[in-house]
């Protein structure tokens, strides 16, 4: 296969949003540095958790939902895009502890490398709760970090007022698709249970959730919205089947964690799901025996990379991915949103197909 | 000594606040229970937690410090009072994990409840990370609940965004606080950071902050609450003093919490820094072996309280709270605020230096 370089484009807005996170960043150091040592630390690995990777698609859907009705505040817009990008931040850090991966973006969690610190300047003291503990508080400060980025842009008080509330409840929401997602490690869950967590975590709160937020932004209205959740909620769903499937078949340098982790966790994803209902009676028992298996060996994770793909389950996947982005896309079509954010959406929609992290 | 039942001016708006917090509960038991079961579980863990007690400090004065300025719009304001608390919760419960409290309010914290469930539901999970999970997201949870609690309020677009943004900030304060509060288990502080811990966690988070929240609310303006400071600040360091003096000579159960924590975790209060100034060797040594120790003896603690009277160190702490009340006290004295809002501040400093709990 030869390696054609895929134009992203959320390449557009990245940089910009860097810069922004950048300079709230420094502001916030040079405010922590006067309390104690300790404090600046804490903003400093937040930064460089923020800033060393990420897709920064949820910044760009900000960016794009308020284009698609104003070019006003470009400046001020890209704040929110920053401000939705500490939220990431706010609930990967908590993600990290839950699920305790060592691994994000290609380098330490946060409550791994306050692990490695604590073992190093106090090795008496238990340092896996206290990275813990520092990692509990870091993902609160990011919180409040990104409230305090969108309180101070100087948009509309009444739109803000819009965008701040759509912001809190698509947090809410991503909440209760964590929890689930946590339970579904547990306990076996319905397939109306996996789309539940799809929805929340992923066609909510990284598609529908940060265009709404741009669009209230610009003073969209009701039946503006819904048009853009004509978009989202099918483009959110790909996004989540795409994921798990490089979850099972990507490159983990690429993505920046390891791959497998679902099962490891004892995830049900769709995947999964499928190939259990296609799979033979020894087929079944090598998924049953991987899922949850925190020792899982490379060979099993072969094994079942080969069933998902016997099973037709891998197949199934892409079809359904191919067919959202095509109904994600055809609902935009018509619309009048401005042309430039327009394209955006309908790239980013293709672009979907092809990513590989 | 005879036991004078105490009037405590925290009472008028306790059942009120509470009321509210019951309704917004019960909405969204009734969001959450189409969900999942355990999405209305984690509700039901939070409600109960939230409503099974609490001094209401905060409470009474976002109520109050609104009531200075303003008579108007006084359902709502008891809104703003009930996110207050839902702040309280979403920090405490991820306290009580970082302090590993198992008992808070008379009854089980958050991640305690969760893995005593987790224990007999799925015994072959790891009940203690798992607890340590949900209460992560409860208190996420808590926090989405208090901003969408306040930012449904009937009151000015405007005066609401400036309480949203000074809670924001006073969250943010108080995460610092929390920050310095682990490190002073880690290393010896100084006094100047105690005292940051303080003002951090107590004079800006329990009194300032919430006064500033109804005060904003209200449309006050900076003179109005540079007055409220200078009633807030020596308060908060008072209230500190005398929740330090309680947890060391205090009652357990009326305190709902253990007697000598701060000792167990190794935390330097006031008190035991000035009692190390003043002790004898031998008490020096006794109060340094005390100090982070988990396994505390009922013996220990006596021999610290006795040293902690013996230096002079609790005389010491008392006769700052009485100095401190009266200097809050004489601050508003001169003030035109709301008579009925005067007389619950000066009421509430009386109060601070009688309180049991």
């Amino acid at each position: 296969m030869i390696n054609i370089p895929i134009e992203n484009p959320l390449n557009k807005c990245k940089s910009a949003v860097e810069k922004e996170l950048t300079i709230f960043f420094n502001k916030k150091l040079a405010e922590s540095e006067k309390i104690s040592p300790e404090s600046k630390q804490i903003v400093e690995l937040l930064k460089d958790y923020s800033l060393r990777g990420g897709k920064r698609i949820r910044a760009a859907l900000v960016y794009y939902g308020y284009k698609c009705f104003s070019n006003k505040n470009i400046k001020e817009i890209i704040k929110a895009s920053a401000a939705m990008e500490l939220i990431q931040s706010y609930l990967l850090v908590h993600d990290d502890i839950i699920d305790r991966d060592d691994l994000r973006r290609n380098g330490p969690t946060i409550h791994k490398s306050y692990k490695d610190i604590f073992k190093k300047i106090y090795p008496s003291s238990d340092s896996v709760h206290l990275g813990n503990s520092m990692a509990i508080l870091a993902g609160d400060l990011a919180s409040s970090f990104a409230n305090e980025l969108i309180n101070d842009i100087d948009i509309k008080e009444k739109y803000k007022a819009k965008a701040s509330k759509k912001m809190n409840k698509v947090v809410k929401t991503v909440i209760f698709g964590e929890l689930l997602d946590i339970i579904s490690a547990l306990r076996p869950v319905t397939k109306i249970e996996i789309e539940k967590i799809h929805r929340f975590k992923t066609a909510s709160y990284t598609i529908e959730g940060p265009l709404h937020i741009g669009a209230l932004l610009a003073g969209a209205k009701n039946k503006d919205l819904k048009v853009l959740s004509g978009y989202a909620v099918p483009l959110g769903e790909a996004f989540q089947l795409q994921d798990d499937i490089l979850g099972l078949y990507g490159n983990e340098k690429q993505l920046g964690k390891p791959i497998g982790s679902d099962l490891r966790e004892g995830k049900y994803t769709l995947l999964i799901l499928k190939a259990l209902e296609k799979a033979t009676k020894l087929q079944k028992e090598k998924i049953k025996k991987a899922l949850g298996s925190q020792k899982l060996t490379k060979k099993q994770l072969d094994g079942i990379r080969k069933i998902v793909k016997q099973t037709g389950s891998l197949k199934y996947s892409q079809y359904l991915v191919q067919k959202l982005v095509s109904q994600s896309k055809k609902s935009i079509k018509g619309s009048r949103f401005n042309k430039e954010a327009k394209q955006f959406l309908l790239e980013l929609a293709d672009y979907m197909l092809k990513r590989e992290y």
